[in-house]
């Protein structure tokens, strides 16, 4: 115990020595102190945005923070804020005056401000609402209808939208008084007089081309458009599918209402990922990272599942007791059973885990279900063959027991292991039909019920071989 | 059983009859059939690339498909091909003529090319490295030393390199000149006579100034380049920290090599997300599909972490066995095995898993490693608490057991439940510091030790209040 506690401090002191990121909010908050806020403003403006504000955030003191907050340059501490947490947003924010707060959201995207106010408590969302003109407030009002993590949410209106009659001069003339600041922005979406698209130009096309074209005559077909109402999981898979960097969102008259580009996918698919992985180990899924959660709100999620899986448990003792005369006659039997329940329990969620991921994937689709079972069967049949064999030699010749002992547990080893094989692989398939998530097949429940088979295997085939 | 089969005859009988997307291959089939040229050809130009990759795959007759295949003009065909799997890839190659696959490696980005002969069989990839010309031959030879998954490796090569002293008008000509297929390229990257990133030109900026402005005077510092041996992981992780859609890849010195686009971090990412969910569920990662899998190699996979936990879980046995006389003169003990183990397992790997996840996405640091104990001892207090509680209730009205009995029971499950949050929240990040993946921290391993923890205490605080 002593020694474990002595690693933990040694990888303590190891990673606070060597942290080279430490040296750069250190000397913002020497240079402010010294008051050489020229020296700091150019420090600030030659570094990257992310980079700022992943170093303003190491900074303890609020005030300092702010105060080298407010030393950035209108659209460059737009973009440093659109990087910080949540909880450093709303500090800016309260201690910003209004007018402060109105240039602030001037300057930044209109998704990130929506995802703003969506994150906000009220009493701050009242205060970003006030700041802005009447016109955006009636755009944030319509944004903010549409439902969470769906297209119309994960859309921006920053985009260029070109009619087929313009010739390129115009259309030039005409994104020039845009003055978009997105330099990721290169293709050009053209719509007709009701705003429903018609097609797009690739940026590049109006720069390699005469400007005498017509847009409608250079203007290509648009395969995928995106319904407002679409979840954020179809659009990663559509942008998956078809490699594509930016997609058109339309209302459901087919009217352009704005565009979805690939970096808010990246933070869909990834929070998709998280919450899989966290369903995976029956924890229900949060978006909050793990230093953010509070202690109740992590033990809340973890609670549902355990007491669920808990009770279920008592099916396993119900068993036991029912065999209590087995297990008494022969104790020896109870020294194999976490060996047996944890391989059974391994096995199916090595199962389960691949299909469901598999499923998420759209590697394999409900369809496949027979081939899943075909395959779990075979791999089943190998591997619980080579774990019985492994373990009726290990048995033999390093446990004092009975040869009828470990050919109970070997055989038993084998059937789970085929059986929760099987099980694994059809579970999720069968919780995806029924519209279910395959998730909830994972690892714990399957163990669950792997533990119930293994004991019914386990102790039926003791009574009879060894005759009890 | 029975009901069993049923619903799974069920399930794939309502899937073949409601798939929409049947209906696209089969007309294929028809069209070809009938020998309607002109119409499928016409109905495939008309389709997006992926679709019509994804009805080809679908086709089960090879000779058909390679005869629609065929029908595509060559641009179209190169897209087509790079969206088929790695098997129909190959078949297709063989079958090609050599005239054939030169036309459509030409037609094909580079690092597609690239991807392609890292992933097939030495005879296809001499056909291939045969089929084009001496200069590409090299590139080629050149890209295939980079080490796999590194920045080299996830490259391409079909960027736009301008220099300072051209005027916008002479890189709109050279542009032109490149004749770059690509619509989503949208930043230039200017470099000095030793081919030195100097700085980066947004596409758009060339549209909106005028002809007689120097490149060096409107190119903007790029503070973010890769290092053709930097990770794919690491890649990744930059894209998502700076949002980016594109970045330089350059050599040790400095020269610009080639670029990083986003389509292929995206596939790093998923890549990554699975690898660490097979991990978690103690599965050897693998980055083939599950369906696309043998069953040979499925089961190895599975069948190391299986092996070592079912050695590992002797020890379990072990402490059973030196208790044996605790179990015997109080064998409803072992009725509640089940269930403590189970929960045990299920409150470690909860917090293993966050705390990986965490790891993996930098939400969490392993300086944090104080912070996250002093938050699972609370949240395991809680979670044991309640679970004790609940537990203590549910024995004492529905099962007929000493109170003694519910008191052992309930105090093993509430100290197990605290230190596995623990021991699941710390080993993560010591896995991490020793520079071993967290993910081998995850439920398998976790679980096993749990149940060792939990055979110590419960048959200890048995023989303390039971006084056997």
């Amino acid at each position: 115990m002593l020694e474990f506690l002595l690693a933990i401090m040694y990888i303590n002191n190891v990673y606070n020595t060597k942290d080279g990121g430490a040296c750069v909010y250190n000397r913002f908050i020497e240079l402010i102190e010294e008051k050489k806020y020229q020296e700091l403003k150019k420090m600030l403006m030659d570094m990257n945005e992310a980079d700022v504000a992943e170093a303003l955030e190491k900074i303890d003191d609020e005030a300092i923070r702010i105060k080298i907050f407010r030393l950035l340059p209108k659209d460059l501490s737009a973009e440093v804020f659109s990087y910080f947490h949540t909880n450093t947003q709303k500090n800016i924010i309260e201690t910003f005056s209004e007018k402060e707060l109105t240039k602030l959201i001037e300057e930044s995207y209109f998704d990130d401000v929506i995802d703003l106010i969506e994150e906000m408590p009220a009493s701050v969302t009242a205060k970003i609402i006030k700041s802005v003109d009447k016109e955006k407030r009636k755009l944030i009002n319509q944004f903010l209808n549409y439902p969470e993590d769906s297209a119309g949410s994960l859309m921006t209106i920053e985009y260029i939208d070109l009619k087929e009659d313009m010739f390129i001069k115009e259309a030039i003339e005409y994104i020039k008084e845009l003055d978009l600041n997105d330099e990721n922005i290169n293709i050009c979406y053209v719509t007709d007089a009701k705003r429903i698209l018609k097609g797009v130009v690739p940026l590049h096309k109006l720069l390699l081309l005469s400007d005498r074209v017509k847009i409608g005559n250079i203007m290509e077909e648009e395969d995928i458009s995106i319904n407002t109402n679409e979840t954020g999981e179809n659009c990663a898979n559509i942008f998956k599918k078809y490699d594509i960097v930016t997609a058109p969102v339309v209302d459901n008259e087919n009217r352009l209402v704005g565009i979805i580009t690939i970096d808010d996918i990246i933070d869909v698919i990834e929070q998709e990922n998280t919450e899989d992985i966290q369903m995976l180990a029956g924890i229900t899924p949060s978006d909050k990272g793990y230093l953010e959660s509070s202690v109740v709100n992590l033990a809340k999620n973890r609670i549902v599942w355990l007491l669920v899986l808990m009770i279920s448990a008592t099916l396993s003792g119900m068993i036991i007791r029912e065999y209590e005369s087995v297990l008494q006659s022969v104790v020896i039997l109870v020294a194999f059973l976490p060996m047996l329940m944890g391989t059974g329990g391994n096995s199916g969620s090595q199962a389960s885990t691949l299909v469901i991921r598999g499923l998420a994937l759209e590697d394999i689709k409900t369809v496949d279900v027979i081939k899943v079972i075909w395959k779990e069967l075979r791999v089943g049949l190998l591997v619980g063959g080579v774990l019985a064999a492994a373990n009726f030699a290990r048995i033999l010749f390093f446990e004092k027991v009975q040869m009828k002992v470990a050919t109970v547990v070997c055989l038993t080893l084998f059937f789970t292991v085929v059986i929760a094989k099987i099980l694994g692989g059809i579970l999720p398939i069968i919780a995806k039909k029924l519209k279910l998530d395959p998730a909830i097949m994972a690892a714990p429940l399957i163990s669950t019920m792997s533990d119930v088979m293994v004991l019914m295997i386990y102790l039926n085939i003791a009574k009879l071989l060894l005759g009890i």
